[in-house]
């Protein structure tokens, strides 16, 4: 490993190489931008030195093994500046450089702002203020695999306005994370108009001092200062850094440089060729670069492989009373041995959802947020692009705090596993402030997403299991009620699954629950059946992958007469998950739901209050297929 | 009006009576958190004390008329504390004090958490970290009506890691809003342990000094501190104040005072007795208070009735090409003129959403909240309280990032206007991060929540009129590509209607489009028409309310054959909103939409790459009905 005090003598001597990567940086994304036809390439100028100084002269890592472990992370926060950030891997060897000009291209991974279907790509940014929640993950999975890694992540000066920001730098200040560093690119000019603090680095430093880092103001061009900052910053012990540089928009071309209106314009084709040759004016020939030769690389470490064991199954009674949040925390309990992978990230309800069971077993694999859902989901993010298995678990109504990192997750196929409790009106008397009737939409509305309800603990117990098994966002939603066991400890449980749970070869109608309505339908199917009608009841406890085939078997024994009935409201639930996956067999199905703002009251006088108990399953299988007597 | 000069003095000699009524509402709050069997009764202990200086010292208001214009504000940030607040209203004399002991059950007003349902509450609280939000709404709607009441609004220490108040404290700061302050109630606790800066005052206080308020640490169960506390803030200009109060959760009754533990635990009954003798041990009976009487009424100002006028209506010429985000732009100007209640926030996209042409006719009526959704959202809210139609618009994906606000604002039935721009994979080359593929899915999701989606210049005036004039929360959703004019300019619109755009006695099938997807139908039916095969084409303009009436007749004459098409992801949107209005007669939908994570690409590309372009409509037609030949 180099010796720290000499680093600064050797990076003197590689400034002249530096600065004419930066300008090269500045020539290409300039010339892909022109080429796409749109794109941010005044952004991409301010930084350039940085970048430069980043990828040539700071940061550890191999082109070749961009996932090499023990590898530095860059993290691009201000993901509109993208075209360098690709410029600079393209100067790393990491690819040709000719592929940049397919930027923005149908059929390129050189998309308008990254995505992890780069190899180089932790996770996708474009939405301003999430990166420096991940990179808030990254620098405590280091920590966590015991890596000497260092994260990096660079954001806009504009972006510093989202709150998300703020609630990183509370963790990174709280956790004292000295293996972050943050680079602001105060570049003065936002996309609509100056930003709101413009040049004032005064306004940056003491922002960022209250909250517990060490900052740096430097000039953001100056690459000997650059060096020193990034010197400083890794000296630095016991807190993260935050370089704020002061850089100029469009820096490096005249015309363009300092000047409002630049932003996201792509310059003309004319206007490029005086671009490029006014930069490359920047460039000094006489210096030799090997810009790859210049990289240093990661010490390769010999880890043991991950192996995780079985988990233990559930050990419950049939009959049982507990709640599936209940469950939720003693599987996690159970995970943290079964598999080191798994960490978990809290927002102060962890006596309410049971993850403290976890931070009993397994502390320093818990994440305390705070009342912070943004970093509590972005930080997981970052956590699990470098290979953990991390669990963010809130009321499941404040994950919508995160409803756009849960967005990005998807866009970025990411790893997190979302577990929203105290789900729907039957959490009772707290009011509709605290009932989550949305979430189902929210994470059923994402591709690739898979969605899980379990109703009871074993189905808890399995379905937690599976969340950490299965690839990809999944969101596990869990009920605050306690409600009887049903199912053997030994029950077999598929993402993609269904359970029928009464069935006979007389069923007039099948009733689709999930989660605490499971009870209510069982509930229905028992005085329907002393009443003389057979109902089929299904536990839908998968609803994103669904299973169609179950579904729509159902629905035909019972010649169409489906309902559906949930603790959600009426739109994107499990309505309208069982309505897409019969609509081509022909099908239609008659949603129970939530149909209004509720209100506080208890638990069972809310269920019916609002349209979901037995007595209106009951009310609508008697009217959909006629009351016994009837028929 | 007081002279401040005077006050301090009066105000010293009411200490006595304001600590009698602190201990009176902590009574209150317990006994009601006993009736109703939970509820938080320390955090309302600990912020007892402000409670009975804001309301019976400071504040100016009439208990029987809330609604006053010039009244002064209270949020209560951390609506947990809901008990409190209902007593010191009851105290006030808004209500008789036995209706306490109706909190927490079905039907009465007095719910877990504050809703606008009672009166005396502007905006839903409950999810923390919003009411300063609003608060800033608030202030900056004194300005609007010129007037001088002051917001209050009362924060907890936990909620203080919410980014979303640290939105609102930059906004606050840089408007130098000197007519809002702050008090946060640091009582140490959290709900699952000890917050992250417990009784550090000087981590608060540092950071609201750097974000530009001025900060006052005190004792918050100090009567006279509280009170020269307030004093300081009224007096203060140039900028907002927040008091720092350091207070014991649980203050005033000696086994729950400053212990971990007992967040949102009522007492049991015996617990009660012992606190209620405590307390009345801590009142002075040798003095009498007389509540009511020592509040301040505001002044009671006369104010013109406001009289919107017509907007005047689009001046297109069929075919034009015109971006619906730009007409939209375009119809807020008008607004600016005839409807003085109209104000625009932005997010710093003012000129991608083109709420630039608000600005330049009403900058003064135009507040830039820079990269920061959340108290876009939010301050909207607190206007929306206070009579102003706020219209927050931004990318539409990036309204994901207040979707908790949206939540809230739809149980607080609040009158903000949301408009998300850049919806879907139309918007090509920016790639996914920048789509909105599921705000649809968002919003429909919400009851009373009324959803608008306009496809072409003239509807965009038009609904963005009618936007303005529905009272409710409204999502407009608006697209980035021109698209040409197809309605003259004196076509009608309305909530909850759709246009049926092509429609012939020999339609095989019903195409349901919106937006972008307009055009692709319409192209669909001009290709089937030539090879003799005619569909019926629908622009569903209104997504929730829909029109199920005309829904249904359409699918009843095309004999069930129903496609919908959107730019949007298959849950949640279009297809399911159509699904859920036909199904009760027994008609299903065919969905054609976005199914994967998008890329980037041109608008053109990417509509016929996922699966939602004129090709495709034609293929589903076809597939469905069989070819005209084969027919």
């Amino acid at each position: 490993m180099l010796e720290f005090s000499d680093m600064a003598t050797d990076r003197a001597s590689v400034i002249p190489a530096l600065e004419n990567i930066a300008a090269q940086l500045r020539i290409d994304s300039a010339r892909s931008t022109t080429q796409a036809g749109s794109g941010h390439p005044t952004s991409c100028f301010s930084m350039a030195d940085i970048m430069a100084a980043l990828f040539f002269a700071e940061m550890r890592f191999d082109p070749k093994d961009p996932h090499n472990p023990d590898a530095d992370r860059f993290i691009l926060s201000k993901g509109h500046a993208a075209p360098i950030l690709y410029a600079a891997w393209a100067a790393a060897g990491a690819f040709d450089r000719s592929r940049l000009l397919t930027l923005r291209e149908l059929g390129s991974d050189l998309e308008g702002h990254p995505t992890p279907r780069l190899p180089f790509v932790d996770v996708a940014t474009g939405s301003l203020g999430q990166g420096i929640c991940a990179a808030i993950g990254s620098a405590l999975n280091a920590r966590r695999i015991s890596s000497d890694y260092r994260t990096y992540v660079l954001l806009g000066d504009g972006e510093s306005a989202e709150g998300s920001v703020w609630e990183a730098a509370n963790i990174g200040g709280r956790d004292g994370l000295d293996n972050l560093c943050g680079i602001t690119d105060v570049n003065r000019l936002g996309q609509s108009q100056h930003t709101m603090w413009e040049h004032d680095m005064g306004q940056f430093e003491r922002r960022w001092k209250a909250f517990g880092w060490h900052a740096i103001v430097i000039d953001g061009h100056d690459m000997s200062a650059i060096l020193a900052a990034l010197d400083e910053a890794r000296r630095t012990k016991g807190m993260p850094t935050m370089i704020l540089a002061r850089t100029e928009k469009g820096k490096g071309v005249s015309f363009v440089e300092g000047k409002d209106n630049w932003h996201g314009k792509a310059l003309k084709k004319d206007e490029l060729e005086k671009a490029v040759a006014e930069l490359e004016r920047q460039i000094d020939t006489s210096v030799v670069v090997d810009a790859p030769a210049m990289i240093t690389k990661p010490d390769t470490r010999r880890r043991a492989a991950v192996a995780p064991r079985p988990v233990p199954p559930p050990a419950y009674k049939i009959g049982d009373q507990v709640a599936t949040r209940e469950a939720f925390g003693d599987v996690l309990a159970k995970l943290a041995s079964t598999d080191p992978r798994i960490v978990v990230l809290d927002a102060d309800v962890k006596n309410s959802t049971f993850t403290d069971r976890f931070e009993k077993v397994a502390p320093d694999r818990f994440y305390e947020n705070f009342i912070a859902e943004q970093v509590m989901v972005g930080a997981a993010m970052g956590l699990a692009a470098r290979g953990a298995i991390p669990f963010s678990a809130t009321f499941a109504c404040f994950l919508s705090r995160a409803a756009d990192f849960i967005r990005m997750a998807a866009i970025g196929g990411n790893n997190v596993k979302l577990a929203g409790t105290h789900a729907g009106i039957s959490i009772g008397e707290d009011g509709p402030s605290q009932m989550a009737l949305e979430d189902l939409a929210m994470c059923r509305a994402e591709p690739d997403f898979t969605v899980l309800y379990p109703c009871d603990g074993v189905s808890a117990e399995r379905l937690v299991a599976l969340a950490a098994e299965v690839k990809g966002p999944t969101y596990l939603r869990l009920s605050r009620p306690k409600t009887p066991v049903i199912y053997p400890n030994d029950e077999a449980f598929t993402v993609g699954g269904l359970k029928v749970l009464r069935q006979s070869s007389q069923d007039v109608a099948t009733v689709v629950a999930a989660g605490v309505t499971v009870f209510e339908a069982l509930k229905a199917h028992d005085q329907l059946k002393a009443a003389g009608t057979a109902i089929r009841v299904i536990d839908l406890y998968s609803l994103a992958p669904v299973d169609r085939t179950g579904l729509v078997a159902a629905a035909r024994v019972t010649k169409g007469c489906v309902i559906s009935v949930e603790d959600h409201y009426a739109a994107g639930g499990v309505g309208d998950a069982v309505a897409e996956a019969i609509a081509d067999a022909g099908f239609g199905v008659h949603r129970l739901a939530v149909r209004e703002i509720p209100r506080s009251g208890k638990p069972e006088e809310l269920l019916d209050r609002f349209g979901i108990s037995a007595a209106h399953i009951i009310k609508a299988v008697t009217s959909l297929v006629g009351a016994p007597a009837a028929r």
